[in-house]
This record gives C-alpha cells, structure tokens and sequence, in this order.
C-alpha cells in the first residue's frame, strides 16, 4: 500500500504530516478549479477527480480535496490577482461565510467522498490591516483569498466546525477513513 | 518600547511570531499555576501576575497568559504524569468543555486584562489513539493534557470560538490591543 496525497497545497502536505504516517505527494493534472458551480456536490466531485488523476498502481491509497469559500451564494476561489484579493477580503470583512471542503479517498476497489462545512466569522477588517496581509503575498492561491493560519489569524474572529477543514482539510475525518481501513499505524 | 511576552511556551513563542514584529521572551518566576480556583477570574489573575513578574524597564511592554481547561466545573491544569494526562484525556472524550486563556498587557502606567473562551469538542476516543498520543509526550506541559495542533488534531471533532485561544492565546485580541497603542507596526 501506498499512501498518496494528490495535492500541492504546503498547507494539505503540512497536515499530513501530522498523522506520523509515509505518503508521497503527486500533483493533480488537468483538472479545472473553476468548474465549481453547486457547492458542496462540486467540491467532492473535483476531489475525485483530483483523486482519479493522480492514480497509477492498484497498490495507491489516494487523498484528494477541494475547498471553497462561500458568502451570499457568491462561490470565492483563488483570487486572479492583488486586486481580485482586495475585493474578497472586503467582502468577508466582518461577516461569517462558509467553508467547504470535499473530500475523495479511493483504492483500488473502493471510493469514500464526504464534504465538511465550517463556518467562519471575519473580524471588521482596517485598511491598514487588509494593505498589510495582501503585501505578505499571503493571499495567493488561497480559495477566499486567505489563510486561517500565520498572519491570516488576525483576520478571523471566530470559527464553528473544524478549524483544519480552514486550513486544508478535515483531518480527523480522514483519518477516521485511514483507521478505519487499516491504514493508518 | 520592546516587546516581551512573559512565557516560555514553544506555542506562545511561535503566535507571536505571526506578528511580524521584534519581541523578546523572558520565563515568569514564581508563579504558582496550581493556584488557579475561580474561572475566569483567577485565569486573568496569573496572567498579570506572570507579566508583573518580569518587568524591567520603564520601556517594557509585556505580555502575560495563563489557559485551562474546564469540564464539570473542574479545572484542569498540567498533567503530573502520563497516568494524569489519561485521566483528562478520557475524561474529555466525545464531551464538550471550555477553554479559558487570562491576558494582561501591560506598560509603565497602563495595564489591560481580559479572557477569552473557546468551546471545543472531543472525538470519541479509541484506547489505540489516546496510547499513540500519550507516547508521543505531546501531552506534556499543557492543560487538559493536549494541544489542538500537531496530532492532538485528531482529538477534536470541532470547536466554536477563536482556535488560536486553544493553542495559547487569542491572538487577534491581543494584536487589536497593540495596534490601538500603538506598538504594532
């Protein structure tokens, strides 16, 4: 068995890591981030396919997920540029929104997809604070244009749900699938 | 000005990281935890106690915490041992409590206090994992005998407040504190 995370996100690769387990990164091909429409269907449906596209032996064990942020019906990915990131931040700006990410883990045989909401409520945001996080760069390839982690800590209030779900995914959830299956220790 | 946190906690130490800002770090002297009776009240009580401990100039800034953890209205500080930290660990299982962290932020004529609670909920645990986390000795020096990060992620189902007032103190408050004075960038 190998266990593989299909992902290149540092911040997925950072939290696999703290199941003490082997895995191997492989980065997923050709699958279209903005395809997603119907949230959660979506996100779990991009999981597999990050999932499926990353797949290579009988022996895999493949992690695949997804996550988006949503505000007023309104689906925020990753930001197109400083701008496009200014103005999701704005939005989120003293609210709560909702993060989802769906989750796919397959084998040879079989296929487990589930998706997690956490709800997040953003602190009223300064200028000074919001041209301070966009100028760490920190904001790039993140879905909403933020992490919860590092300097994005200051942007968030509170949570209800799991915090990792925010950050990458949900890891207790995945590894209830790994246990569960005999996979992880 | 110079910033100190008056804590020698690795978590504390890598928060105040987040900041991007010049600190110093000096460990509190004489400061009995055990005396912890009335939450919050108490809480707040150690962290003013801690920052009071190490002031040294007219020019120091300091910040002081103290966390517990509090389930059935007992308290739970520091494991004694790894037998203690099972003790809690079982005793948190699949059940919901409340984690208090005591803050003072304190000048040469200025003092700030306040606490913050976060609601967090445990996972059923299995005697398998709660014997991985005691052998790693992640339980060691910290109330309730875990942390939220690292594998003690696996401990919690979800949480409903500031999750960086689980792992050592609420940053964010602590950050709106400096900037409305001034002290942070």
């Amino acid at each position: 068995m190998k266990l593989v995370l299909a992902s290149s996100s540092p911040r997925r690769i950072e939290l696999m890591r703290f199941l003490k387990v082997k895995f191997e990164v492989r980065i997923p091909l050709n699958v279209n981030e903005s395809k997603v429409r119907k949230v959660p269907e979506d996100v779990e449906e991009l999981a597999y396919m990050k999932a499926r596209s990353v797949m290579k032996s009988v022996d895999d064990v493949i992690i695949g997920a997804d996550t988006v942020v949503v505000i007023d019906g309104e689906i925020l990915g990753k930001p197109r540029d400083e701008m496009d990131a200014r103005r999701m931040l704005y939005k989120l700006s003293d609210r709560w929104h909702e993060v989802y990410t769906g989750v796919c883990i397959m084998g040879n045989e079989w296929v487990e997809r589930f998706n997690v909401r956490t709800s997040v409520k953003f602190a009223e945001l300064s200028e000074k604070l919001v041209d301070f996080y966009l100028k760490t760069g920190e904001y790039r390839d993140k879905a909403g244009a933020y992490g919860i982690q590092e300097l994005g800590a200051l942007l968030v209030e509170r949570i209800e749900g799991d915090f990792y779900n925010v950050v990458g995914f949900p890891l207790r959830r995945i590894w209830e699938v790994l246990e569960r299956r005999g996979i992880w220790a």
